[in-house]
């Protein structure tokens, strides 16, 4: 059988990831990874793919089955999502929750007249976690749904202290809290906002000379990031920083309680992940199977993960899974 | 919008959960309950629907959008799922797994031949379960997935203490072992057989003079049930069975321990459920939705769980479920 022939576009740590997962998958080829930086500034982690500037993709149109954009949601995705769509199935993990049927549209009317497949917001939250709020709700329509997101490190919150003057280097844990969970476990009323169950905890160097309390004070008082939440701030050295927190672990819950009548009946799912990025591309891989599963069936056009038949997702025949897994 | 038009076959606990759910739905409503027994004898928990003759079905082709089929894996489903998807969109709970391969091949044949759409083995195990076990292998493909069950009341282990001589009543909780859940958490190794990560608490009231030393034998000894197992034996008067154990509790976890290099990841769902027959029957209507509508797409033929986009099974328009849910 032909394998698929991957392509990602852009490489930082969840195209990293995405490479494993291609490595580790039988069934699929890593073609190329396309960059906007010099292509001999890039070293792959693992792997020997050709390296290539962005401007090659087109070219490759022919010889890729499937591209994985792993570029960012806030400026990269809305224009590369459409722009690639027009020449490839492609995957992204566009994270915007608010923006999602605005990009889902753009992607749709480009995918649809190149007769291409496009399966937008992958990953976990969008992604697995969304799958999980959507089968609890539609088997338990009566009842209360609660999203918690760590213990793990959200790299907006370290980028946007890392931002403020006078910081060296900073790492922001996002740390659910245990009593928000055991309400959410017990369906006690409405779920709250994300300020009311989780805390933050941030870890920062600072360059030599900078006030820290001023820098506590910022990253405190911070709109939209931290003002409301349960924030503490730990100064260290940077060497400390880079020792005991340069990994990114996360994690999180969905958890349902809900009933059938007087029966309470509660369904929980949950992730603890050593490498975010790392297992953020794997579930990005197992996509790119089905887009191109999906297009070599001729169903075309944008779809999320509710729209995704399981059974594509495998390396697995159907006849294997429905004998060894159902 | 109409209403999509249900029919339920056989009527015992978890038909009684279809009803509910059925009732509790605002885009469906119940058309009939259809019995082998003689409906006068049949009362329904809840709602007012008519009670049939199993015989009536036929009739009623033109007027049941998604008939759910209530009856047993044993003797019931495989002569009932191919006969009623000649002339019906059918959702079951086939739950013999090692004879589900061939059971679809035959609904299929039929299914296919009326132009029908068949969803089987639905519930949560198979059902839910396996879903889990389908997504967490295709993006975490390597590690090892452990299915526990429990702690809840298993109706086929009950019924096999009742028919051994001398008991009046018994009931059996199927009871997960912490430590063997603990291994799966961490990884450890090949998943153990059901034996070693169950154990089995029953409940027996014995008749007048039954020998209660020989009825343990019996039980701890029963072969495929009981031998093997971790194997507690109770024994309690009539009363206290009706009043302590009258429920039908159940739930259970689904646990992927996986890697993606050398980071380790780890996935795991988890339900606890006060009625397992309410929950069933609630997962039976949300498929019977999907069946109705991929039907009405021209989508015919037996399908399972994995095959099922899970879009399908809400209420909510596709529109909605990615603006809140996604």
């Amino acid at each position: 059988m032909n394998k698929i022939r991957v392509g990602i576009v852009g490489y930082g740590n969840v195209a990293a990831g995405v490479v494993k997962a291609i490595l580790a998958a039988s069934d699929m080829e890593l073609v190329a990874v396309f960059t906007r930086r010099d292509p001999s500034s890039v070293k792959l982690q693992e792997g020997s793919s050709p390296i290539l500037p962005i401007s090659a993709a087109e070219g490759k149109r022919d010889s890729i089955d499937a591209m994985i954009l792993c570029t960012g949601s806030a400026t990269d995705l809305p224009e590369q999502g459409p722009h690639f769509a027009k020449s490839f199935n492609i995957v992204d993990s566009y994270d915007t929750h608010s923006k999602i049927p605005g990009y889902l549209a753009a992607v749709e009317a480009q995918a649809v007249s190149a007769k291409k497949t496009a399966i937008i917001s992958t990953g976990w939250d969008p992604g697995l976690f969304s799958l999980m709020r959507l089968y609890f709700e539609s088997v338990l329509p009566a009842g209360a749904t609660g999203t918690f997101w760590g213990k793990g490190v959200s790299q907006g919150h370290s980028d946007a202290i890392r931002k403020i003057p006078g910081v060296a280097h900073a790492v922001q844990y996002t740390v659910p809290l245990d009593s928000a969970v055991e309400n959410a476990r017990k369906g006690a009323g409405e779920a709250p906002p994300p300020w009311e169950k989780h805390r933050r905890e941030c870890y920062v160097a600072i360059q030599p000379g900078a006030d820290k309390k001023e820098i506590e004070k910022t990253i405190k008082e911070m709109p939209d990031y931290f003002a409301g939440y349960d924030t503490t701030v730990t100064f260290a050295e940077l060497s400390e920083l880079f020792a005991n927190h340069g990994k990114m672990p996360h994690g999180g819950m969905v958890i349902r309680n809900g009933n059938t009548g007087i029966n309470e009946q509660s369904m929980e799912f949950s992730l603890k992940l050593d490498s975010n990025p790392e297992f953020t591309g794997s579930v990005m891989v197992a996509y790119a199977r089905a887009a191109y599963r999906l297009a070599a069936e001729g169903i075309y056009g944008a779809k999320t993960v509710f729209d995704i038949p399981p059974v594509y997702l495998s390396e697995a025949p159907r006849e294997t899974l429905i004998k060894e897994l159902l």
